[in-house]
């Protein structure tokens, strides 16, 4: 009996005379590691060493390499998984991965989403509009700074205000001043609007500080957090989903690379599949070079059914302006979350009404 | 008074009328992300704002840029160091990471490795020679069947052997039960030998998950584990160095990435500041691309004078085998590890008396 596997996709450049033996290498690499021939196990040959299940040429020395893999080499780790789909063949700067085919069986052992989008929804009472948020920054303000900066942006009514992700336990502003602090000044200003503004602190350090990162935001009634997994360790981001289900999480592009994971997959499939309650991705026409076709693909992945996992709720980002409000809600629709950080700051004293300007825009797009 | 400040160094491509603008970029984006015109906190601007120290052209639209950034951003957490460092700068394809200045308080805060190459060979009692190790594997492989490969690596006397790194957490062989089996199987087999040979555990998923690993580890009587820094979180590595200094720590490549972040740097300097004892890296000529000069510059930041940090056992690897030893040895000299892993299982039934002669060569080379 063939044990159960699961397919990996890679695109690998390298002269055609090479591709079979390039496919045949992933498929050990990412497998055994090990020359076949010094296999004495038959259970091990037949089930657990990668196997090429099919090459097509791309033109242009490009091909795209499909391995299966076996399922039970994955266990139940979200390290694991990426050790296993990526790992050593990162070394390769030929080869990226390009797709996973994600079995149903890694939908229980993962969960996705504890959230997704329509729990963030509901907690803002945001019915089916896109959602909001913007960023408190930069980093280097005193705490007493940044939480006046963040009443300001609370003022304007936007659904989330996040810590830059730059914010982790710096001497200038500590977690625990900053995290009591920035709370309070936002439910001042959620108390003035009426709108219940998510502030959202930035985790930072080993899985021990998050977890007390963790306790110490939900004792200040944080109900939301970020964090960013190809930085931090993609097993703290289902570590967080797992062992702090009432917390939602916002996951960051910090340390994701330039596309060696193609963007769609690891952000609109692998976070989700981990956890990530919204994924955080570089928009196209911002700071950073995503095409268009590439955030598109992204967005269908974090909505996509997925053996009924909750939904990511994609949030573009970096380098957003609220010029651009009316392109981006054309472009992706009521199923969004709008980050707009470093422009909204230019307002500086009039940013609580650029802020309300944003969550106008955002509301009243489609109602 | 200007803050204390370090420099990074990038190699970045683009048109030459545009590098002014890259570099000033990457100095914002790696420092406030953000518009300079929105920042209101005189200090901030004059101490945090990343600042351009230098572009050379390389020649074939190739520059470096050196950026001058602010100590303090970094505080005493290595993941937000590496945050400071690249973070967001990764998504950009055009943009390497090839240098970090150490200052003096990094090697205070971080504190290097807790033993290094001349703690692991005290304790081997290994003189002044180049030490040897291999792994264990191929996953899949049933737990007994894994403790008696241990127990034949064992008899032939070789310094470390170490799961292979993908042996996780899975269900053919968990981690609870595979790892005091081995560590019984090595023992037996030190006793015959005589030599005291480390069995070498692989960390796998979040850090609460890793202390549980480490605490069974120790209560095994191990002193030395590996984890993949890249893979689980540098925080992690962090962590173990200070937080279990009795144990060392052999740094495994996974998902170190095809050199947006150079080699030499990361298991050089980057690893060995964050408390790796052994370096684990593949050399030229094995199954990955890197350079002879790479590897010789790797293994030189690995042993070379910083704040008193001890240095880090270099350990060459990836396709490794027997009659490459002399030639390994004539290239690093003494203060090195060679680990030969697949190519001496080929022996089989012959692993010890193959595992012996590698240790004769190693031993013997410089004797």
């Amino acid at each position: 009996m063939m044990s159960a596997r699961f397919h990996t996709t890679y695109q690998v450049r390298c002269p055609a005379s090479e591709i079979e033996a390039r496919a045949q290498g992933i498929a050990v690499e990412q497998s055994v590691e090990m020359p076949l021939p010094a296999i004495e196990d038959a259970r091990v040959l037949a089930d657990i060493v990668g196997q090429v299940a099919g090459i097509a040429d791309l033109g242009d020395g490009g091909f795209e390499v499909k391995i299966a893999l076996a399922i039970e080499t994955v266990g139940a780790d979200a390290g694991q998984m990426l050790n296993m789909i990526l790992g050593n063949s990162s070394m390769h700067a030929c080869v990226s991965l390009v797709d996973v085919e994600i079995p149903p069986v890694f939908a229980d052992v993962f969960g996705g989403p504890r959230h997704g989008l329509e729990g963030l929804r509901a907690r803002l009472g945001a019915g089916r509009r896109p959602l909001t948020a913007t960023a408190i920054k930069p980093q280097g303000m005193a705490v007493a700074d940044l939480a006046a900066l963040a009443h300001r942006l609370a003022l304007g009514g936007l659904d989330f205000i996040k810590d830059d992700h730059s914010l982790a336990d710096q001497a200038f502003s500590p977690f625990a001043l900053r995290v009591p602090a920035i709370a309070e000044a936002v439910r001042r200003a959620t108390a003035a609007t009426g709108h219940p503004t998510r502030y959202v602190p930035m985790l930072s350090g080993d899985w021990g500080r998050m977890q007390a990162q963790l306790g110490l935001a939900r004792d200040c009634g944080i109900d939301t957090v970020m964090m960013a997994p190809m930085l931090s360790g993609v097993a703290s981001l289902q570590a967080i989903a797992r062992e702090w289900p009432e917390m939602a999480v916002l996951a960051h592009p910090s340390m994701s690379g330039a596309g060696q994971i193609a963007p769609d997959l690891l952000f609109g499939t692998l976070f989700r599949l981990w956890g990530a309650d919204s994924v955080i991705f570089a928009h196209h026409g911002g700071r950073f070079g995503l095409s268009a076709a590439m955030c598109a693909r992204l967005f269908a992945r974090a909505l996509a059914p997925l053996h009924g996992l909750r939904v990511s709720l994609p949030t573009p980002a970096g380098g957003m302006e609220l010029a651009r409000v009316p392109e981006l809600l054309d472009f992706f629709g009521r199923d969004v979350m709008l980050l707009i950080g470093g422009s909204l700051l230019l307002a500086r004293e009039r940013i609580p009404l650029e802020g309300a300007a944003f969550q106008r825009a955002v509301e009243n797009y489609f109602a």
